[in-house]
């Protein structure tokens, strides 16, 4: 089959027609699945089951500093906790504060902190600051950006390039505007598109010199160890490049095990420089009395150290490579040959981005969900849910089973296709 | 022995002298024990040690409406554990919103989205209502009190009586001043003063008028269940009441299971109107995706619904009432017959609320410190720390093993007396 652009009109109305009824036999068949969110399937959630009873009603409760962890203390989390956290993110113990069961709650509370408060050396809170505006490479993750348009903080879309955002527009803006405050990056396997930052573009960020001297950039690290392959992806230390150049109160770094064990009952970190950790435990002393320390030992005891989470990651990646493959294999053999789409092939995360043509994403994800097939809003990825292009769909293959994921994507190439063929008409 | 205001100048030089020997003999001892909050002790927290095995690695991970509690979702909690705590609340299980670790967050959460966004019905979010208001019932819980003050919130304090807070008062100010957006209470067994609310206090509270159209009582149920005796405190159910004055937006409960299952690790629930719930929900949904929902069904498996919570909560008062006794004995013997002090009875609750005579708490509490027993601040029980009489020591007795209790106590009432015998002979 030819590319579609090259199809006549003659050629797309037969096409249509044939489209058309292959999409009533979905429609028939009742199906009900959900691609929408970036969810680990039933089979991963078993791989971290034998948490449930690590921690025994007659076994020993204490953290390795002897705290007992079914009472009050340790603001920032046991030790073992704060060192498995520091390994993987490459900083400190004394730079990490385990949180509670959500690295998207310590992002909130960070930002609304900072409005409230200000963060170390503002010199007001950012509430008062008048308009402030956060950069948003784009396509990203919706709930960043959910997080500004509650504050009213105004987004400006910066454009992914293959090796992270567009650094250019980056300096140009956190240089030269004192209103820019902060910037939301996922630096490797990007929400959605899969994307790892640069050496070059993690340099470039430690070499900011912003405007405003609180800027901020919100580094989620949310998939820093979530790879699928041996080969896989690797991501430059920021907090070390910005220790080079005396910039590591610039930086907030976000993880957590909802991906690596359970979505909304593993643990989250945050980490940054002494001084932000300090000035925020001030805060956090206020805000709370500890995290949940049962579970934080309940993971230590689990995986006993980083080495263990990543060993089990590549549980994970065994049961995860397959489901990318089975949609880079229909989107291959489906798509490709008529040039309806463009997407990345992901090493790591929890997504595939899809490129429809544009004025397509919309019409494509309505019919998929006419059919029975949720996927994640089009135009999610973009600052105030407007993709310019009408173009990006995020793919969330993880959560089906193989087999509803193999209809699930027969149903979105004929989607497709289909908004394709409907658009060229339309032209 | 004679009332100390009683006894002459050479008698209280003698008595001071003997005080002064025994202090020395005590410090000698060199003890380190803890009495400064209100933490379970470690018996206590034995007997929720079933809760960290009750799921199994190959059991059934799914609350009642068939939600894998392992993946993400119920933004406000599991049906069960929505059941659980509106049964002891008194509320429906649509005015409760399950969330996290802890109460309190719930409530430095619930005053930081009021001041950055408003409450449901507000003209505007209370940080732009310039200089803003809470009544702070006093003696009262110094968390509370340290919300309001890194907030500025002006806080005016509000003096308790025997049957809750100076209801006289608190019309005046709310009925009257806009600038009053809220009151704190902890309204049975109040921290400290073990004082639970009359209904007529209960009543008058649902028949409050404020100025502001966006007043709140945070109405703090912390000690709901947490009954010392089989002869206990009730509360009349303040949303009952404010629903027959069509008042019932006016109340925010909060409640957890800190200190019945484990500080820090249990879980906690906000109960209000549907009207709040509903807004809350809104920004709920961008600040988190859901609280730990395994640990919400580990609490529900373990106790199965409220009354499994109550039968639980008989074996603490098993546990805790020696130790209220210990603390009540001590008073009587020593410091009663001086009258050195007064204290409540509680039937309830955490603390022991003792009032020394005026200008000796601080002093006191010094002593115990240099001898090796660390208690609450003294003044903390008071907006901005400051005790107007220098008077209150909140006593938490359930800590410490008994016989170190015993042992606290002592060198307790021995600081008072010296404390007092100080005070009059300075005069």
């Amino acid at each position: 089959m030819a590319s579609l652009k090259e199809c006549s009109k003659q050629q797309l109305v037969s096409m249509k027609a044939q489209l058309d009824k292959q999409y009533e036999d979905f429609k028939a068949r009742g199906l009900k699945l959900d691609m929408s969110r970036g969810k680990p399937g039933a089979v991963q959630l078993n791989l971290s089951n034998g948490m449930m009873d690590v921690l025994k009603p007659d076994g020993d409760m204490r953290a390795q500093d002897g705290t007992d962890v079914r009472n009050y203390g340790l603001l920032d989390g046991i030790p073992e906790a704060k060192q498995m956290f520091a390994d993987i993110l490459e900083m400190s113990p004394d730079e990490i504060i385990v949180g509670g069961n959500s690295s998207l709650n310590m992002m909130y509370d960070t930002v609304q902190r900072a409005m409230q408060f200000g963060v170390y050396g503002s010199e007001k809170p950012w509430n008062q600051c008048g308009k402030i505006k956060f950069l948003c490479p784009a396509p990203g993750y919706d709930r960043h950006f959910a997080i500004c348009e509650l504050f009213g903080i105004e987004m400006i879309t910066v454009p992914m390039l293959p090796d992270g955002p567009d650094m250019d527009m980056v300096e140009q803006y956190v240089n030269n505007d004192p209103a820019v405050k902060g910037i939301w990056c996922v630096p490797i396997y990007s929400n959605p598109d899969g994307i790892t930052y640069s050496d070059q573009v993690v340099r470039r960020f430690a070499n900011l010199e912003p405007k405003a001297n609180d800027f901020r950039i919100f580094w989620d690290n949310a998939y820093v160890i979530h790879h699928l392959f041996e080969d896989h992806d690797t991501l430059l230390n920021l907090m070390a490049e910005c220790k080079k150049t005396g910039k590591e109160d610039m930086v907030f770094t976000f993880a957590s095990t909802s991906k690596i064990t359970f979505p909304g009952a593993g643990i989250a970190a945050l980490g940054a420089s002494k001084n932000n950790v300090e000035y925020l435990k001030k805060l956090l002393a206020i805000q709370t009395i500890c995290g949940d320390k049962i579970n934080q030992l309940r993971h230590m005891r689990f995986f006993k150290d980083a080495d263990g989470v990543r060993a089990h990651m590549k549980k994970h990646a065994e049961i995860l490579a397959p489901k990318f493959q089975i949609v880079l294999d229909h989107l291959s053999r489906e798509l490709a040959p008529l040039e309806a789409a463009t997407w990345k092939e992901p090493k790591g995360g929890y997504f595939v981005s899809v490129y429809t043509l544009d004025g397509c994403a919309k019409r494509t994800v309505q019919l998929c969900k006419e059919a029975g097939v949720v996927l994640t809003g089009a135009g999610a990825s973009y600052p105030y849910g407007k993709d310019p292009h009408d173009a990006n769909i995020r793919l969330a293959p993880t959560f089906p089973p193989n087999e509803e994921l193999e209809l699930a994507m027969e149903l979105f190439c004929l989607c497709v296709k289909l908004a394709s063929v409907e658009k060229l008409l339309a032209e």
